[in-house]
């Protein structure tokens, strides 16, 4: 199995001001195309650091990925420390670095300022090659020793996924029969295990268990046949929580199955505040029956913009199954949909009390047939207690459209 | 300088199926205690490489956290991985495995699941020490070997944070002196660098600057004495755009503002589909300022809800500045809010045109002393684009606030 090893430099990354992202979406890539990701390291932005990685896995890996540290800036060692690896000088590619100012010469700000950046950005090692970067302006770098291919990119995410595509083409064009994703709603992650065993014992098929409340996802990688034969015979066997083929996820399920019924959907939010709306809107071609979202912060936005009543806020209070049920209904009438959900919750840390503590959202599902609502105690912080939320509320929104309630 | 490095054990790690989150937060943490993060590491959950980590890191730094592979699946290797590191067997501890069931005991399907989890959570190497799991129900395992202190922890964000805080309170009672953080609106990096030299080459100063359009982050640590003049001279230097000291983020800064001016604010969100009210709400007290945001994602809801004219629609098209400005208009009113924010705008992949290419994002901020728009033509994937679509119309909204306009 061929491998490769991903790297990002930066000390923002050790020091937690930043979430390395560009290492897993490679990593996605690189598994389903069926290479094996050996490791994934984050280093200093030390030019001993950088030698260090380069020794430590060239000649170990068929692809080495390096990101970060190609700026103009005084943190910026990539370079350096890759001639002082190769034991060689700088050169400038000026021929490509023409062809990114180029494309901002209209903008006599920028132009000024990629200018005056050529004398970093340009520069690479004289027993390396220049890669031209489409989507940015520091110039990645590339070589080959001992059998291995490296690759020095830029830190930022979308340059480092237009590189990435542009020079390894061949990792980008899977065969998606290698993986199959099963998503199940509302079973526990070891029952799940217990009634697949001969799916997750299989000594030739890799499976991947990942909880996230409600869902647990099963990941199923293998040869063709026997993922198909795997995924099959999970879906048969929950097949009243598992989320349609298909689907990559709760919000494109629901999307799917609105779009299937041919209905349009819409939300009322308090304390998940936009995260529901943001979820399916992440998905493109969303519009189609996805209206819109009220997210209605304050008790007075709840009466006026969707319709809850006074006294209902006054006996109940804003985190109530009465009031997400107004809510749901709400939406479902200012949106012209024909369902909607909503959530209401002390996402916390503060505004807990004893009969509903931090944790507590209360959720409703108007639909055709009448509203059904449910109420939670979610745990962790506050952005796990929203993120929960948001997930509940899709997979209670995603039943509803099932069972055409 | 005392060291400690973070690692994360799991192939859905490594094939890009869920990104490590565990490793950042804490890193941040030891950061900011003046601790040195040598390195973050993704390994595979296997035996061999789980001892090949604590091979090559005991005796060489004084920290080591592992997370992850405790669960009661076939893939939590790391319990067995350190016993056969320890040339030991293993053991229950059963005391602190009553102390979780306890918790769960008023919810039989729970408790019985929980029981049944025993044979491996409440397992660990003879020669450790089970740490208790205040979160969830696997439990965490400690030892000490030639200086260096081993922690195994779940890899469940919330059970991690909370173990990480039980058992190292030290690294958690910070000297925040030590760290000054400086965010700088619309100015680019090597400008940013290039007027503040003698605090980026300073030698006794750590200075990372890490861009996120439209703002720039200047994270600087030191001593506090050397961190406190850097801090000052750089605010010195950017005093019109760089937001006020206190304010961690740009939602941040806006909830600031607003509460400075006693004024309430509200959005309407079309391509952004609620990432703006969730930025805000994601910061604990938001609800004192933000009354809420209408996401309205169809012509219709832009119409109904927000009283967009259909003239406009139909003339100008959803994309558009005059669009924009009805939307904050409009969410001003139905929220009865003083300033209101707007985006709308193409995301893509699909939907361009040669006059509104993808990224084509259109801003409104409606205000007491009238409305202003602004139009940006912004790179990269649907989710870059609308990632960047909330920071500029938080930065319009923040100005607005500031100049009172």
């Amino acid at each position: 199995m061929k491998s490769a090893v991903l790297a990002a430099i930066g000390d923002e990354l050790l020091s937690g001001s930043r979430i390395e992202l560009n290492a897993s979406f490679m990593a996605g890539e690189f598994h389903a195309e069926g290479w094996e990701v050996r490791r994934i390291e984050v280093i200093s932005d030390t030019e001993n650091e950088i030698i260090d990685l380069l020794s430590r896995w060239i000649g170990k890996t068929d692809i080495l990925i390096m990101s970060g540290g190609l700026g103009p800036t005084h943190d910026d060692k990539t370079r350096y420390a890759i001639a002082e690896y190769l034991s060689c000088g700088l050169k400038a590619d000026n021929e490509l670095y023409d062809k990114i100012l180029e494309r901002v010469k209209h903008d006599p700000r920028r132009y000024a300022y990629t200018e005056k950046c050529r004398s970093t950005q340009a520069m690479i090692p004289e027993l390396s090659e220049a890669i031209y970067n489409p989507a940015g302006f520091a110039l990645g770098i590339k070589f080959e020793r001992q059998g291995t291919r490296v690759f020095a990119l830029p830190g930022v995410p979308f340059e480092y996924e237009a590189m990435t595509r542009q020079e390894l083409p061949e990792i980008f064009r899977h065969d998606s029969r290698r993986t199959a994703s099963v998503i199940i709603l509302d079973v526990p992650e070891m029952e799940i295990a217990e009634k697949i065993p001969e799916v997750i014992n299989h000594k030739d098929l890799h499976v991947s268990i990942l909880p996230a409340f409600p869902q647990v996802e099963l990941i199923i990688r293998g040869e063709p046949d026997l993922v198909s034969w795997a995924e099959s015979l999970t879906r048969s066997k929950f097949s009243d929580t598992v989320l349609p083929k298909g689907s990559r996820s709760l919000p494109d399920a629901v999307l799917i199955e609105a779009r299937n019924r041919g209905v349009k959907i819409s939300c009322a939010e308090s304390c998940t505040g936009g995260l529901v709306g943001a979820a399916l809107t992440d998905i493109a071609g969303s519009s189609d029956v996805f209206n819109g979202s009220a997210v209605t912060y304050s008790n007075e936005s709840k009466h006026e913009i969707l319709g809850v009543k006074t006294e209902t806020l006054k006996k109940f209070g804003a985190v109530s199954i009465e009031c997400a049920c107004e809510m749901a209904e709400g939406s479902r009438k200012i949106y012209g949909s024909d369902y909607a959900v909503s959530t209401t919750g002390i996402a916390g840390p503060d505004g807990g009390s004893r009969e509903k503590p931090v944790g507590t959202v209360c959720f409703a599902v108007a639909g055709k047939n009448g509203t059904r609502s449910a109420v939670r105690k979610l745990p962790g912080s506050r952005s796990e207690v929203r993120t929960r939320a948001v997930r509940f509320a899709l997979s209670e929104l995603w039943k509803a459209l099932k069972l055409n309630s």
